[in-house]
């Protein structure tokens, strides 16, 4: 174990924006870059002024506001050739962004010096120089971002090395070693890195690797386990092609495993929840089974296993979740036995103890509906009413009589949709309809009409997420269909699932399910009270 | 580069099936070993007779085909203390699998067999021992895996190096070290695999790794680079909590970088089908940004990143993408410019140099429409449609007047849909209704019904995906949706889009332009022939 300190430069909101699907708004990237600097980042890499100018809404507003701890930051190419640091737009826009550091990015490769500037090797030089020159004569810290480094070192390991000199020789504080394509290979790296710190010992050198070879992880490891004491990279590994190195998984590999010091340990457990963030403002199904954040990575299905870390979980974990802020779970599945069954009641607050011979009935019913497309992970509503109605411990609140939903287009291309329901509710029939934004809408407004009279409490729980999956997607629009809905009250949330040929009636089933569990909740928390 | 065979050991359908979220038919599971035999795998490992009664199903049903090239194994624990070979249940189920190969695994780490066995040093030793020798002398080819390996080395080397020389000496062909945490660092591997292959130097030495670092690749190339003669990991990395080690980025890895042979040169560029293939069968979404095989693996989106792609591929990319049978794609997207919708349209088929003029229109028409939550990066064919239209190359060859659907669910709790729908073809007004599975099938049925009238061959198209993606999830039954329909004629397949709050009307956009699109391909090559 060591204890030297690294510095976090993360580049979500630039080099991540490259990633398929995924974009930010100004509004976005600052409340992604407020969690970056709470997190502890150093650096924030907002974006590139010169190449998109609707990055520049950013940084005024990060200019206004105050980072506890990180430094923000503006990307921009080295000048043009032709141009003078005054009159190059890109180098301008650098300083319009009033940040208090730049990246600026220059070649190594000269098969890009060559080909692709079309300027010979002692004018890359040159425009290195003044770019950063310029930036540091206007008091801007400067990381320059060597672009291909390790594809250019191969190639002509002198000229690599001599672009970094003119780059320190110009002032840059950190020398970033770019994995461009992304498939160095580890022992490559470390390689690189070692002759790099040996030719440039005064100056920090840094990482900045792609997964191309799904081995940026590595790369960044080994090149931090050589020397390197900046590592660039991104929340979730969002960037181009297969992405940049991911920091969910680089930072609690240097600091839990290797002892560098990153972030204050107050703030590592805020890691999973950054990473969850992250990806709903970018609205981007997290991976589920991403390493230490991911919904799955401290997830237990086989039956050894699970009673294994029952008993003590270092059986199976690598880390205890907890360090960031994840948690160990227990599948319902296909595989499952007793102990994950009782594990999951547990969990639900449910006492099983008088009920043991049931459990074998929900198992079995557990099996027939995971059959039919119905998945239980993240439906613990659904699962908590399935074992109550199976250990006799649930009461019907309302009955479905029936439903009637009508979606219509009209020759003014207006869409409109209402939904016609009947429901028993204490024995009276309710009959009411409502409109909505779609069909789905429009049935969840009418069962809210027809139960609230009965139960105004209704009102204080809300629909917070709905996601609809497609089973057999080969069956096109006959597929089944897997509607899973999220809804909470103050302060709790809980998960049910619906599945149909009949979207609607998948999204029934799950409304249906959310309200009940929901009243069901609301009557044991009254029964405990009195 | 080395000339060094690795062996391939494939266990997607056994540990694979351990992720969340995956399970497999024996069929399916036939479907995926006749793949993993064309792509060259040496072994599959079918799953756990003595565990799971149902994989004896998938063993009698690979008995009886013959495999061009893979052994199938059986896999299973050493057997119980108290037992003999001959009565051990779980021994007694991998003899009766009736496979070549059988994998065995045993403990390694005394803290296991101490606590979760309960039993001594000594007597793990010998349940090793015994276990092996009896199915070797059933004939049967034994792969030890030695569970936790690299924990329980570095709780007590002399143990762990104890197991592994009882495992050879009672005829294990191979002994795979697991990493069955997934949480060891490639320099530890690397170190510990030095020494277990100086201290048995005459036995193969395997590798299984798991992926909870985000270090599965590296650790497995560490380990063959430092000795190891096979890989154990699984299609797309599927298993429990992270996954195991990803076999479609180890491959190319070890063959095309390293220069090992895993496979056959001309089956290397099946990988990204295989790897497609597993998903579907899975019926797990793809990764797009999986290193090598994803859909993104090679797709870019910065504007100069595509114009130097497409003057010199390997500007920005670390293998030619055929090489595993991937290709290049641009991306069309908000940082997209004037050349990514030129490298588009040519992959589309279309001239635009009549229409240079109309460029940045449909560059504007495509921001405005990716900000209302449409995508074409995977929707050809709704691209194609808004290019024609803006260069007036379309025709409307149907325009519909209104629908209406309705779903009802009555007292006996049937659910019925109606879809019905006026069309004007050709001048003429077209009204028809239909019933199907679900709303979105009603409206398709009803749909075909009015055109297939006048355009008989809208019969050789079909739908063959429909996938469903929530945008802002978090407006729970208010969000807007996008459909994605993806359609097939003979050869030729194209996807299309719509989005609404309404999830029938953004199921309507994209089947009426899945059969414009269709029409007007059909067109096309009528007008080509005469």
């Amino acid at each position: 174990m060591n204890n030297r300190s690294i510095e976090l430069f993360d580049t979500t909101l630039r080099d991540g924006t490259q990633g398929e699907g995924i974009s930010f708004s100004s509004e976005d990237k600052m409340r992604i870059a407020r969690r970056l600097d709470q997190m502890g980042i150093d650096y924030i890499e907002g974006g590139w002024p010169g190449s998109n100018p609707k990055d520049l809404d950013f940084f005024n507003r990060a200019r206004n506001h105050t980072f506890q701890h990180a430094r923000v930051v503006a990307f921009g190419s080295t000048m043009r050739r032709g141009n003078t640091p005054d009159t190059d737009p890109n180098i301008q826009a650098l300083v319009e962004a009033g940040t208090p550091a730049v990246s600026i990015f220059g070649k190594t490769w000269l098969f890009h010096v060559r080909q692709a500037l079309g300027i010979t090797d002692e004018e890359n030089l040159d425009l290195i120089r003044q770019s950063i020159a310029y930036m540091v004569a206007h008091d801007k810290e400067v990381i320059y971002d060597a672009e291909h480094f390790f594809d250019g070192y191969k190639d002509d390991p002198d000229y690599a090395i001599r672009t970094l000199e003119c780059a320190a020789e110009s002032g840059a504080s950190v020398l970033a070693l770019c994995d461009t394509n992304g498939g160095t290979l580890p022992h490559e790296v470390a390689e690189i890195v070692r002759t790099v710190i040996s030719r440039l010992p005064d100056t920090a050198i840094g990482i900045h690797a792609h997964n191309d070879g799904e081995l940026a992880v590595a790369n960044t490891l080994a090149a931090v386990e050589n020397g390197c004491a900046h590592v660039q990279g991104t929340i979730n590994g969002y960037g181009e092609r297969c992405g940049n190195v991911n920091l969910c998984s680089v930072i609690p590999n240097l600091q839990l495993k290797l002892g560098y010091n990153c972030v204050a340990p107050e703030q590592m457990d805020k890691l999973t929840s950054l990473s969850h963030f992250v990806s709903e403002v970018a609205n981007v199904a997290p991976f589920d089974h991403q390493a230490f954040v991911g919904k799955s990575a401290f997830a237990h299905k086989g039956g050894i296993h699970v009673s294994a870390v029952m008993k003590n979980p270092s059986t199976y974990e690598h880390i205890e979740p907890e360090l960031i802020g994840n948690k160990r779970r227990v599948l319902v599945s296909d595989l499952s036995g007793k102990s994950n069954i009782q594990f999951k009641a547990d969990d639900l607050g449910m006492d099983l103890t008088a009920h043991g011979g049931k459990v074998p009935e929900i198992v079995q019913k557990l099996k027939e509906l995971e059959n039919e497309g119905y998945q239980y992970e993240a439906a613990e509503g659904s699962l908590d009413l399935l074992i109550r109605k199976i250990t006799g411990e649930w009461e019907d609140l309302f009955e479905l009589r029936s439903f009637r939903v009508i979606i219509e287009k009209n020759e003014q291309g207006e869409v409109l949709s209402e939904a016609t329901i009947r429901l028993l509710v204490n024995g009276v029939e309710e009959h009411t309809a409502a409109v909505g934004n779609g069909p789905v809408h429009a049935l969840d407004s009418a069962l809210r009409k027809a139960i609230c009279k009965f139960y105004p409490e209704v009102d204080h729980m809300q629909l917070s997420d709905y996601k609809v999956r497609v089973l057999n997607e080969k069956d096109g629009t006959r597929a089944r269909v897997r509607v899973l809905i999220d809804s909470h009250d103050n302060g709790t949330s809980w998960g049910t699932v619906g599945v149909s040929e009949n979207i609607i009636e998948a999204s029934w089933q799950a409304l249906m399910e959310s309200m009940a569990y929901f009243l069901q909740q609301q009557k044991i928390t009254m029964e405990n009270h009195s």
